[in-house]
């Protein structure tokens, strides 16, 4: 790519870098990294899907809560992530960076190759990129892109009165692994904990599961979103693009038996971070009792978890949390960036 | 898309910034921003092409050289030129922008808007993108895709003895524009030197000119760049891809009446600019005889600009400036962000 005043370095220092994720290579590449822009022909009849998500120092994560190969690895997940939850089989990846001063070479060395074993993993090819100076933070951004069959439509607003609704993994682990990050004390625990501090760290995109949804939707209706923003939050989105009610039943939601250790260590109430911790980067959706069977059983095959843990109702496009006795209303409790902005 | 710790009011707020880009919809658009992805059928038999490229605060502008209509105006067209140089028509864009709380809401949107406004002229669809908080500075990236032929490589490598050398429009004016914001007195100027200034803030990329030069080519050999890091290193480029020479003949490089007149206003060497300047976004390139006279009348027929500036010879690689009596070495020259890291 071309970049205004780039610098002649920048193209050894790249080189450099990126040496250890050529391994991964599509037959469908014409022109890969190192011409004006890269070009690629997609697969005969696809459907191209493009996701975008960035990471910034001291916002997203800070020397102290990630180390840089986990930084490369939770940028490059996250996008995939995106493409998991629209079914999409992943393909190429562009990486933008902009680096401060005190950020070694080594260490972009190591972004890059934390991102280059999650490429590897999942057979996705670095196709171009730009790296440019920044005054002061890193600011990470990858342009992912994926392939479905124009026919699979996963989106939010596929919810409909009758169906269940489902997650592909626990919930709450990443919120945890930070709260071990910022507050908690390591000692001794890390290796106790570790589970948690991975969910934070190294988060696994669920490309495979949003793969076998897709075969197991079979074309009819299902609503699917990652766990980006926590649990209410992405089943608020999907209520509100749906117009639908969903019910989430809170004996249903799993809780992993280590964060409800940590949970009751920490004297804090587990379901928080279930229900409002973000970054998971499971699968939540919904589909009818039919093709969640379907599902399940590809699920099952595969050994992959798949949890149950509600159902859609018609309804005004809000989420309640059933519990016995009644229901309340589960607002979207996000965090926002922008309500912080000017702090 | 998804993103750790998505602000809610970032839908409302990106919701409102775009409003103003949501005239172009292309038909091929399958799901539009708004979902965790974006998805899009591609052109029957066509490649697909794309760019990305990074604009950093107080790297590639301040608030003193950049109005924020003219941020979003470049960073786009830089993009755009990158698909200017394989000879793609642009069709989609996503943009990653970090903000630090110094831009207001009406800042963000005035970014939009020059974004928007090019997007319109060019018939380039917002697919989506992502926006998060920075504690300084803002960083604004754009990723751009577009479509070509298979059979178009308009490929750096492909410059071949026998070749003449080619640009697409007048050269170093980006610059000039540039130094006359940085050190100039801009009193009772401004309108004299408005198009030095139009070629810093709002350059407009070679788009049709680098698909005239594909029709031209007729799956000939034509090497491409777009002049981004100026004339002597997108030269050295192409020489060095090629294993070729570049001999560029003085006499033949377009000066601008009124970048020599700012020249000898300042006591500098115009050629400075027209040779080491960058960010110019035209194109420069090499085809044979036959080819460019095809081209020449293309270009014609449209009204558009193009100068033959020299020869391909047999080489090693390098890059000459011919004079009447004599050539010699022109190196790369180009500013290099990497050496001013840690200043």
């Amino acid at each position: 790519m071309s970049q205004p005043n780039r610098p002649r370095d920048e193209f050894a220092l790249i080189e450099k870098v990126t040496a250890q994720l050529k391994k991964v290579r599509q037959e469908q590449t014409v022109v890969a990294n190192g011409d004006d822009a890269a070009v690629f022909l997609p697969g005969q009849g696809k459907a191209q899907v493009v996701a975008l998500d960035t990471m910034v120092e001291g916002v997203h994560f800070t020397r102290q809560t990630m180390q840089p190969h986990q930084i490369g690895h939770k940028v490059l997940a996250s996008n995939l992530s995106d493409l998991a939850a629209m079914g999409a089989q992943p393909t190429f990846f562009l990486v933008s960076l902009a680096v401060s001063p005190e950020w070694s070479e080594e260490e972009l060395e190591e972004i890059y190759g934390g991102m280059g074993r999650l490429a590897e993993a999942f057979r996705v090819e670095l196709l171009g990129g730009d790296t440019v100076s920044a005054p002061r933070h890193l600011v990470i951004s990858v342009t992912a892109i994926g392939e479905v069959d124009p026919t699979v439509k996963l989106l939010r607003r596929s919810a409909q009165a009758g169906h269940k609704v489902f997650v592909t993994g626990w919930l709450g682990l990443a919120a945890a692994g930070l709260d071990l990050l910022l507050k908690g004390s390591l000692d001794g625990k890390k290796s106790v904990y570790a589970p948690l501090l991975e969910a934070h760290q190294e988060p696994w995109p669920h490309v495979k599961e949003g793969l076998l949804i897709a075969q197991g939707a079979q074309h009819e209706a299902v609503a699917l979103n990652d766990v980006s923003d926590g649990l209410a939050s992405e089943a608020n989105e999907i209520a509100r693009a749906s117009g639908v009610d969903l019910v989430l039943e809170k004996e249903k939601l799993p809780v992993h038996p280590l964060l409800y250790r940590y949970a009751v260590e920490r004297g804090k109430d587990p379901y928080r971070w279930v229900l409002a911790g973000g970054e998971d980067f499971v699968l939540v959706g919904t589909a009818s009792s039919e093709v969640l069977s379907r599902i399940s059983e590809l699920f099952a095959r595969e050994g992959l978890s798949l949890f149950e843990i509600g159902r859609v109702e018609k309804g005004e496009g809000r989420v309640w949390l059933e519990e016995k006795g009644g229901r309340r209303l589960l607002p979207q409790e996000g965090y926002n960036h922008f309500n912080k902005r000017g702090q």
